[in-house]
């Protein structure tokens, strides 16, 4: 594995902040940020479809660095998808415009799910070592990149179900039905993600984070069974860049989480309560949130309002500011220019 | 109002439990007992479409029995819709085979919500009275009656939105930009839920449920704004039977809840801790709650283990049992009476 490229940044409050070092104020970007409120992403998105973006490393700089451009945040966040991961044990993942991912071939047994077995994820996913590389080059030292993955039980939530879902009862129900065949999947994919990160910080990523959309799905006891010990072992098998950890809907279990991880930070969705999160935490571990997206489709001086509000409530220390979730397509690129700089004048 | 006809019941653990009784065993229902896991409610539904079934007392009647007879559960609760309330308003509700409620005509602007006023709801919905009645004489003492009401911010998310949606994004963001259409059609929705809930009793319902639906949505701080004091004035507005408050989702409320309301007891969801719950609400306060409805779709030992599981979780005093969420479709029915004979061998 080759070490990271030196790279010299012109703005590495996001770095500091999740190493705990002091900042003049905190760093902030958005989930999501490359995405569908900016007009400049709508003409590639109408030009290329989304397989084509994904994995042309081009394209993937392009729309990596188009809200650091627009939007001025602190940091870039990979533009890529968590179902890559998929793809890479050979899975089919289609996207349906409007409607979201689609897998024909779901997994519903254990004899389905022992026929998998640890991809070379490197080769599979070679194309987003390849953005990540434009990415750099592209930034040229502006901001810091964050590479990314989806956890493990979020990823086995899409190859049980093959779709979004409300709830995700079914890919539950395996859970508790086929938990061997469960727990062989979560174990691969948790070694095949650590492998991944690992080539995305060796391409040049200055941190990941881990996305466990689905978490919250769970209840406290099967968290602790099925998400909870892979999202630890990705945080210990990640070397050579902070980890950022994002079990959403799971306030409960930031405690955990902090005492138990050696995740440099914790994302929170914005249902969480930011002086509760930090009085679980402690003073060890840096917090990322927690904005309501929605807030941002409200007028400009209540969202500058609420985002003093937030920064009041989590003040400046071992804090990443960000929203709760992604980014709301219908959100005008004001409004989340509004936000990042109401941020920046604190 | 008439009072509440007196009914002499054969089985009132429910209604004990709630008062915070001894009782030998805890009672236990589920939501959504009447559905579509019932083959026999699929009968019935694919004679009869929504409305009419919602309508018509003696379907109600035969379809709010039905668990009783075929799961023998310890408590009914009335086959209705929380979307009955804003016909009550005027407002037009389709329900879509296979795709849930639809409303043609949303609400956002305030000049459109000043244009509502408070209904006659005992006369708009005097069917679900007319139900109430017919589900009593079916019922003949055999288990309680539950009558119940969505909550007012659950209901303005359909009304603004107009369907189903993941995050409710547009009613949150319609609360934040116009908060005073927002209240004031909260305050409307609560006022005729009061008036609902208390015509429920008169026609003889022996206990309601606020359905909240959709208060883990919301930010704390947003929760207490826009969906806490109203349930908490609909608890303090219904009299002569014990209210139920399940705000979904919100488990860092239960305390507030328990405290500030005459709430006689707590739904809760299944992603919440029963330990943490009790020590939150204190012993003055009955749970409701709280098993993975996607529980139900894996084998039957395990649901009978994790069923005892939860019962040593909650203890006997205080709390009756029940899922988490509504009963899913694809349960079958032997799944859902191993479930409640669990708890009834206590």
């Amino acid at each position: 594995m080759s070490s990271t490229p030196a790279i010299t940044l012109k703005n590495d409050l996001f770095l500091k902040a999740l190493q705990g070092q002091e900042v003049p104020r905190p760093p902030v970007w958005m989930m999501r940020q490359a995405g569908r409120y900016l007009p400049d992403y709508m003409k590639l998105r109408a030009k290329y479809d989304f397989f084509e973006r994904v994995q042309t490393p081009d394209l993937v700089a392009e729309i990596t660095v188009m809200p650091v451009h627009q939007v001025g945040v602190d940091a870039a966040i990979l533009f890529s998808d968590i179902l890559v991961m998929l793809q890479a044990f050979g899975v089919e993942v289609q996207m349906v415009p409007g409607k979201g991912p689609y897998i024909p071939k779901t997994v519903s047994t254990l004899e389905q799910a022992k026929q998998f077995t640890l991809p070379d994820v490197e080769d599979a996913l070679h194309y987003v070592m390849g953005g990540i590389r434009a990415t750099q080059q592209a930034l040229d030292g502006a901001v810091p990149l964050i590479g990314f993955a989806g956890a493990p039980w979020t990823l086995l939530c899409y190859w049980v179900e093959g779709k979004g879902s409300k709830a995700f009862d079914g890919a539950r129900a395996f859970c508790f039905s086929q938990p061997e065949a469960a727990h062989h999947l979560l174990g691969l994919l948790t070694e095949a993600t650590i492998a991944y990160l690992n080539a995305q910080i060796a391409a040049g990523v200055q941190a990941v984070q881990v996305f466990d959309s689905w978490a919250g799905l769970l209840a406290p006891q099967d968290f602790y069974t099925f998400a909870f010990p892979y999202l630890k072992r990705i945080a210990e098998g990640v070397k050579g860049a902070p980890v950022i950890l994002f079990a959403r809907g799971a306030e409960y279990a930031l405690g955990e989480l902090a005492a138990q991880t050696p995740a440099a930070a914790l994302g929170l969705d914005w249902t969480a309560d930011p002086a509760r999160a930090r009085a679980a935490v402690g003073d060890g571990v840096t917090l990322q949130g927690n904005f309501d997206p929605a807030k941002l489709l409200a007028p400009i001086p209540y969202i500058q309002q609420q985002a003093r509000e937030m920064l009041k409530a989590f003040g400046k220390r071992r804090y990443i500011a960000n929203l709760g979730h992604g980014i709301l397509p219908n959100v005008h690129p004001d409004h989340a220019r509004a936000f990042v700089e109401t941020i920046q004048a604190s």
